[in-house]
Order: C-alpha cells, then sequence, then structure tokens
C-alpha cells in the first residue's frame, strides 16, 4: 500500500491539540506533503496549515483525506462520516488512525464501492505475512530501540533519515506505527499484526536492499523492559535485524509508561537490545544514544549529553535540541571500515 | 468461553493420522470428554473412539462438534460444511481449529442463528484484551518453555497438572494453544491474538487465584530463541508471570523449527527466560528440565536424563516416558518453605 499525496488534514472539531497529535506529527516532518487542513466548527487544534474546505481540497489536487483526529472513543462520530463521504464522493482516498475500520461504517464503504475511492486504516494490517526466517538480507539497517515507550524512537529514526540523506547517503525511513505510516506513506501499525507474525511483518517492513549501504531507519515500538509491549519489541528486533540501534531515553521519567515498573538503565538496554538481537544479525551494536531533554534547562540538557557519552563512549545526541549530526558522523565513519 | 462437553469427534475423510493431529491430541489428554467420533468415507485418520453418525452421537447427548482434523490449506471442504450444518440442526455447538473462521461459511453462519448454536474458532481470539499490566497476582505459575518449538511444552504443562492433582496440589492446566484449547475446554491460541495485548491475553488466561497455593500450569509457546515466534513467547513469559519453569527440549534436533538457526542450549535458555521474567516476576526460577527421547533408545533415554541432571543440578525427565514425579517432587518440596 502507498498512500496518495498530497494529503488534506482532516481535525474534525477535537476540543485540545493532543487529540490531532497524528495530524501534527505528520506536518511537522511533511508539511510539503499537506495542501491544508479541514476543521470543523468548534475545533481547537490547529496545524498551522491553510484552512480550506474539502471540495477546496479536492479542487487544488488533494489526493488523500486523512483522518488525523481521535475523538473520545476512537470511533468515527456521524458528523465526521459526512465529511468523509464528501471526500469521497469529491474523488479521495481516505486514510485514517482511528481504531475502528473505515469500512465497517456503510455510508463510508458504499460510497467508497460506488467512487472506487481506496481506504487505509493504518492501524489494520491488510496483508498478510508470513512467519519470519531470521535470513540474513541485503543492505544495513538501524533500528530505534526505548528504555520505555514514547520516549523520541520515530522522531530520531526519522530525523537519522534526514540526517543521512543530507550527506548523500543512501537512507529510507522504515514506519511501524500509525503515525510512521502517515509521514512515509507506507508500512505497518505492527501493534495491529497478530502475533504469529510480528517478525514476519518486520522483515517485510524492511526488506532487502540491492544496495549493501543502503540504511534502512527502523522505527522502534516499545521496550525490551514494558510489560505490555516487549514481545512486539522483541519480534520487531528479530525481524529488522539490525546492524546497529540507537537507544532512545526520557530522563525525568520515575515508571514505564501506563505501569509501575521501574525504568531499566541505558546499559540494561544495551546489552539485552544485543544478547537478543544477535540471534539474527550476530553483528549488532550499539552506535550511539538519543535523549529527550525537553523537560531539562539548556544548560542541564547539555551537561547531560556530556557525561551519558563519557559513560558510555558512544555519540550521545538530543536529536530535537542538538540534531542528529554526531550519531550519523559515528555511523558514516564506522561502516566504512566494516564489510 | 467454555466449550461444552461431551465432544463429538468429526475427522471429515483426511489421508492420514497427521491431519487429525488436533483430535488425537484431544483424546489422549480427555478421552472422557469425547463421545465418539464422525468419520467420512474414505477417512484414514482414527482415534479409537466408537464411530457413529452425528444423529447418533445428538442423540447420545453430544454437546459439540469438534473438528479435530485440517484438510490442505486449513479451508473447510463443501462436503464437511454438510456434517456441521447437520450437527447445528441436531442442536450442538461447533467448535473448530482451521485457519478459517466457521461464521465466514454463509451456511454455518445462518445455521448457527437459526438454531442458536455457539461457533468456537479456536485459533481465533474473540474476547478483547487489555494490554498486560505486570503486577503480581495471587496464585503461583509456571510456565513451560523451550529450546525450540514443538519439544512437548503442552504435553509437560498437562501431565505436571495431572501429577500436581493426583497428589491433591490445586493445579490447573492453562491453554495457549488450539489443541490446548480444546483439551481444557477454554484458554486462548496467543499466536491469534494482536500483537498489542499478548501478554494481556496470558494475564487473562491464568488469573488471579484466591489460593496462593494454586498453580496455574501454562502451555509455553515457541522459545526465545526462535526467529519467528520469539515475540509470542516472551509476551507469554511477562504475562503469565511465572514463579517457576520447565525446560522442554528434544535432544535430536540440529536446527529451529522451520529456519535454518541453530538451537541453544538448555542452560542458554534457562539464563534468558531469568533475564526476561524477573520484569514481571523476580522470584523466577528453573525448577526442571523435560526431555523428549522419543528418537532415543530406553538406555540411551535413561543416560540423558542421568547426565543432564548432573550437569545442571536439577530434575530431570521424560515426562512420556519416565513421568513428572521427579518435578513434582521437586516442586512440592521447594515450595514449602518458599513464603
Amino acid at each position: 500500500m502507498e498512500i496518495e499525496r498530497p494529503y488534506l488534514m482532516f481535525l474534525g472539531d477535537v476540543p485540545d491539540m493532543l487529540a490531532a497529535k497524528t495530524a501534527i506529527g505528520v506536518v511537522d516532518w511533511r508539511r510539503d506533503w499537506c495542501l491544508g487542513q479541514v476543521r470543523l466548527a468548534g475545533c481547537k487544534a490547529d496545524t498551522g496549515l491553510a484552512d480550506m474546505t474539502i471540495a477546496e481540497g479536492a479542487r487544488q489536487g488533494a489526493k488523500t483525506l486523512v483522518v488525523g483526529a481521535v475523538n473520545a472513543g476512537g470511533v468515527l462520530p456521524d458528523h465526521w462520516v459526512e465529511s468523509v463521504v464528501e471526500a469521497i464522493e469529491a474523488g479521495l482516498d481516505v486514510a485514517s488512525g482511528l481504531h475502528m475500520r473505515l469500512g465497517d461504517n456503510p455510508r463510508i464503504r458504499e460510497a467508497a464501492t460506488k467512487h472506487g475511492a481506496k481506504l487505509f486504516d493504518v492501524r489494520h494490517a491488510t496483508q498478510r505475512f508470513d512467519t519470519g526466517k531470521g535470513t540474513k538480507r541485503n543492505g544495513r539497517r538501524l533500528l530505534t530501540v526505548g528504555t520505555d515507550c514514547s520516549v523520541g524512537k520515530k522522531y530520531t529514526a526519522i530525523a537519522l533519515e534526514q540526517g543521512m540523506q543530507a550527506r548523500g547517503m543512501a537512507a529510507t525511513f522504515r514506519a511501524t506505527g500509525q503515525t510512521g505510516v502517515l509521514i512515509s506513506g507506507r508500512g505497518v501499525a505492527l501493534d495491529a499484526v497478530v502475533a504469529d507474525f510480528i517478525s514476519g511483518a518486520a522483515e517485510w517492513i524492511s526488506p532487502e536492499s540491492d544496495d549493501a549501504q543502503h540504511w534502512d531507519l527502523v522505527e522502534g515500538q516499545g521496550s525490551l523492559f514494558h510489560p505490555s509491549f516487549a514481545g512486539v519489541t522483541l519480534g520487531l528486533l528479530h525481524g529488522s535485524q539490525p546492524d546497529a540501534f540507537v537507544v532512545c531515553h526520557e530522563p525525568t521519567r520515575t515508571t514505564m509508561r501506563g505501569v509501575r515498573h521501574a525504568l531499566p538503565t541505558i546499559r540494561d538496554v544495551i546489552d539485552m537490545t544485543i544478547a537478543l538481537g544477535r540471534l539474527t544479525n550476530p553483528a549488532i551494536r550499539c552506535v550511539g544514544i538519543a535523549i529527550n531533554t525537553k523537560a531539562l534547562t539548556e544548560d542541564a540538557a547539555r551537561a547531560l549529553v556530556q557525561a551519558t557519552g563519557e559513560e558510555y563512549g558512544l555519540p550521545v545526541t538530543d536529536p530535537v535540541r542538538f540534531g542528529v549530526d554526531p550519531i550519523v558522523d559515528h555511523v558514516e565513519a564506522l561502516y566504512k571500515t566494516l564489510p
């Protein structure tokens, strides 16, 4: 599946910015893919895109209406259905990150059938996968892993793609979550795949490359130390068979997200990722640490980055605050000398 | 979901015993739950149950027709649909381990609706699960883990249930695969659960017990060292939060099932299971080793069991050949002294 662009971003009438997190994530990274935003009366979110109606968006060439907001419960309210049907009738495809499938709504399903529109439910994998094989594939792969969920794994992978491409390296971001799929126009929300096929889906997401020097930058999920999601994390680690990984960390968090478990150390994550990852790639190694320092002052952030670098002997940065150059420098230099 | 008994075992017209593996597994362990078998002309499998027609089974009180055989491709051939519909019309529920859902066949769906029959697709989880929480639950849990897939994890867990119950210990087998679900009348085929909910489903499968001394014997899946399925294995390990585990091993295998990877040692499995399992149960420990010695002579089997016991300082047995008493003895003695 490949979601056609430009996108017309639908925000509905959500009460705050948080409910439009998916739309904001897409606009952050792919502003040039986005033609404008459609907001209903009362909408309190704003991506900064030009406001327009669906008819205006269609006239200006929008190809896909992206439902980039969630309402309470993750369902599609009736008055949003109106907009979706209007977009389909105007010739657009529709992509959604909602828990419910677009086609489960009869009016949307009928409109899509009638007008030949494609419906992309990015939280639902439609393709069938093989089980993972663990066979080494050509090309290089870098996976972002985390001490916890929501610590910057997607951001780091996309920033690395940009940083590598900026210096002429062949690099492709590989999405494994819903926002990432909309940002890359393809990929799979791995948490929605049936358990038997996690590593198989991860193999599909980062396929063999003709170019032995090409980097797949694979978006990590969860944490090997998160009691809710470690199975997804391990299947992704085995399937993506990374040569290199970057540990992402948020230094002010005291418990794992959504549960009461303590955070592992960065060292714990490095050691366990290598211990488990070498099953499908014996050459796996840690190539950097990405710290989300948003909650720290500039001085504290710089001090933490420097201290962590000294402790681990690895390039350390906050990709948002300081960019990813230290990690890209290291990767570029290191893999010049590796087979 | 609880599948009503007695079962009437449907074998169709499969060409060999292997295609009736599920039926044979159920009859091995739950012969007294099975009223008889229904075989179509040309059937080459035989569970040893009394042959009868669906009408005879219904008259004698069968509650559920169990489709205990698979045909090539895992689909339900038209002439099997006849039998399923006949069973529904005779008042039975139907349970199936096929990949396709019974209700995806319009004739079966309509008959079930009309007659109020329940359809159990044991390869498909119908209930919704929460994500795993990793919170310690009351009661004791033992998980069977493996150096590989298909090394006796289900057999060992059921044999331990029997062995414990025989000496008056409170013990319940907890199924995580399709045959296990039919053997226990409940449970979830974990490999069919959506990835985000693996550990949550495992928590649901072995719920909190009022009795602190009650043992859940949880059927393991896959192996932490299998590149296709380790994610399922880890989610199950975290969700079942075992106090104790038994390593199951097949000594003649040279590569992991279905892939080219070498087998881990029993020591590798013990160490990694403890390293990962302590996230949700810091007291996790290995309490025994179950070796499938089917391919060995009696003398070679005894020698291997003894040598492995000396190497690991743990009770070692072949549950089929020598029974599970050595492991139950050890568990009973050990946990008398533990809080």
